[in-house]
């Protein structure tokens, strides 16, 4: 399939609805203040090629895309069920919900891809080493070049997140957490920090569609097996409480974050992501969802 | 693939853990005294191959699998978006949480596949057709063989089904119901107690793998997006609340139902049904899900 | 006290605010057409003393104050602790809540003046005689008048009552209620549609400021002991999600119901209804609640 | 009445049921150590008549009584109605309706007796003064006598004080905290650490029955209103989710603690206060509920 072609027809539809639907995420000043006018795309094949369109080269903050990244990380490191034990696998709903069932589940967050599980990632990441700078050498590995936190925005995070340290404080009182919540708290409001663009996304999201290999090296990330649970929980519970709605409308495996960034797989065949900051009422980018729509329109994949 | 050495081989495997794990349903007697010491497998390829082991030739009692079919119909018969205008398509996460959300979501079911869901659309199908007949033609239409509704079944359901009628009341205060209350979940019950056996289901749900075409007369049942959003559907939200778990460990749409069967897709490759009548706490057939995870483990076979 | 001085001065001071708060219930349209335009008060002391102002004989439909003489009618034919095996004594919070902790705690309602909870009570009528003939002739005992149910109001209360209906089936699925639904709900339905003026209800609880003895004729309704826990029930409960903000601001025993009348009482010294169709959002009567705080504020009664 | 023979009697009664109910408050050593095998009980009237028995001048931890005096203390010091634009009036039903509600009402809590709504207490108290030292004053000026934090039980609380920490961050993400969340739980756990006996807690809480007036000085401490609206919350909020059973069993504004204190109020006649370590399965104390059950059947003392 000619997938620049396809990128550059999603981007000329796409372009004339910038500005014209969603709001940017506007909780943290360097968010807001992010221009809607931005629309860029991004994959690679598990054959190498490249495909890349608009603004795809302009670095966002990643958000909560960070999560299946420190997933990752976590899944590498954690041996037997011991990641599994503290977090569950099953979609949460509403955040509404998320906290109720937080509460009713006795400290057990649903799914790694909420904000309690992320915190919950984060721990795990502590007592394993050093959460903050594995996550930035296993990027820098995926992507093939060097990524960076903004401090200027895991300041506010850390500022403003009140409702995550709140999450992170009853996780610790049903002893879901090993270290203290101040630390951990530090280390989520970091990974949610980072920048990257959609060409670097697009190719650390590599190894989910090669079965947990890396991209470039040939050398497993983590195993086929993990690979796809990491896939299958995108699918159930990557884009917030619009999961259902993703399943249904697009088919693939997905993780969005407030930064405007979604990235998906298709397994066997490409990773991919797409940019554009205005939200819609879910928290999912709104014409990141539209390109995305446009693309398995176009390209016929869909895991169904 | 020999699919009819892999399932030998499941059912060799399952047949020593018969009786050793999971409740038979209970709440009536005629799935009360069902013998748990059961297990049968069956799928159909999308090239025609067939596969059986077990008791694959047995009837039960297809319970909420009837979904899958109901859905279908009320999706050929339903014109734009109507259907989803009074049905979300959304995980529930628990039976608790599937309340709660129908009151604070004003009476909309957040999927099909929840009981308040299928209760809304047996509504639709009674005001497209005659809701009881039309399912038993399409299923016979789509398994080759006359199906038939269990009397003594679809009468206690009615008679202990108090919580479903609860839920149909709430949706008519709501106005998503446009029929009489009595008439709809007499549908509803009805629809549940179809018996089939597993080679009858496996045939059944051949669209489903061939993108919505019939599997044998080669006329379209639903089109090839409605199927993929089917399967969709079956991933997302067609375990009760372990359908976040089926998607992580066995990767397959899948819909299951209280009689211990479980209907699995396999797309553009096969279509599959599993029975076993020993729950699980989730609901779902203890050995039937033992019996998926072993056939992925065997084929390779995901959708991730 | 000079009572009915301070009823005229009440009567004059919220005549000027008639028709400027609050909205008439809506949901039956022979209660949306009451008009806002009325406001009336009586009461009537232990020693016999009678008081009444502006509008206080017209009658209106008393709907939820019922609760109070069903419980009463319950609690004098229920032995030992049987009518508490099946209601609760706590106070609900929301409508909302009201459902998910019917649900959470397993078809026990939380407290007999929750619908939930009266319809509980119906069903012990029901068990104990004739639920809808009985309750008429403890109001003509009680009030010294005969009282009718309007049936205009209790067809509408059954053709619009899904959600009660719904609560009654999920009630009869855990086992609360022995009786069919049907027969419950109308005995519930027809109690709420029971019509009498103020000066009949301010008569009619005069039980309740006698500990329990006949406001007339002498004889115990129910023993001093539950006179004191219906009042109980009334200041922790009756006035659906202000029942707080009424013990705080008025610091009586109050029951309201939607076609905008109160009963409160003043231990040891009074009984006393106040009546005006227009509700405020917590669906108690906008003026009445007012007439509530002048009368409270001029005499200096409280239980506090 | 001859109050003292009266708890004479009562502790006669009660001794021998030591041992044999309930179980002491364990999330701390220092509460966890405390000997269930006491009982204490103390009194005094608005004429100045005091009785005492028991362990009535042993210190406990007076936990969460001493809400009722951070709140009179933010009463007395707050202008017009800005106290009660961030807390509510209103029961809260069980802990966890408490933390559903603290959502789904965006940060306010439902009332200022349980945790949420004292922290918010104490956020005002901060605002207003010193926040520790003023509401120790108050106590010493209340009853007679100074009294003192103990510093390991504020330490440990504050050691395993997760969830208060959990909830003052959720308030602060909602904006209803002005102060740092780690002062405002500093302050919070401190107040719950205050010890007294049950003869000084009788006399501090004398105000609540002499419509506000000092127990002795003469003085107003809050004004009628105020103190019969202490009582009101009192009554509909203080025992946690017995407070409808409280209301019901015993009829007197009551405040418990984790102590195995309770604090009671019989308006215009006398404050009470009653202690044993052992708690019900609700948190209040078993047997300082049966004495209350007690005094009231012996006295005829009701609000009701």
């Amino acid at each position: 399939m000619d997938f620049q072609s396809i990128l550059d027809e999603i981007n000329e539809e796409i372009r004339p609805h910038l500005g014209s639907g969603g709001k940017v995420a506007s909780y943290i000043p360097a968010l807001a203040r992010v221009s809607p006018l931005q629309f860029g795309m991004a994959l690679r094949t598990c054959d190498g090629q490249e495909a890349a369109s608009g603004d795809s080269t302009v670095a966002f903050s990643i958000q909560s895309m960070s999560k299946v990244f420190s997933l990752t990380l976590a899944m590498q490191r954690s041996k037997g069920n011991e990641l599994w034990e503290r977090i569950g696998r099953e979609p949460s709903g509403s955040p509404f919900n998320s906290l109720v069932q937080l509460e009713s589940e006795r400290g057990i967050p649903r799914n790694p891809f909420i904000n309690a599980g992320a915190i919950a990632v984060a721990d795990r990441l502590i007592s394993q080493g050093d959460a903050k700078a594995d996550l930035l050498v296993l990027l820098a590995s995926l992507s093939g070049e060097a990524v960076a936190i903004d401090p200027e925005v895991a300041q506010s995070e850390a500022d403003t997140g009140f409702r995550n340290t709140a999450l992170a404080n009853f996780m610790k009182g049903f002893g879901t957490l090993d270290n203290e919540v101040a630390e951990v708290v530090d280390a989520y409001f970091h990974q949610c920090a980072i920048r990257m663009n959609c060409v670097q996304v697009a190719r650390a999201a590599g190894y989910l569609c090669r079965d947990g290999m890396h991209p470039y090296a040939g050398t497993p990330v983590i195993t086929g097996k993990q690979a796809r649970r990491v896939n299958a929980l995108m699918l159930t519970c990557g884009t917030y409480d619009a999961a259902g709605e993703f399943a249904f409308g697009i088919g693939l495996p997905c993780k969005s974050g407030v930064g405007g960034g979604i990235v998906a797989v298709v397994p066997d065949t490409l990773s991919l992501c797409v940019w554009s900051p205005a939200l819609d009422k879910t928290g999912n980018s709104h014409l990141g969802t539209r390109a995305l729509e446009l693309f398995v329109a176009k390209t016929g994949l869909s895991v169904f």
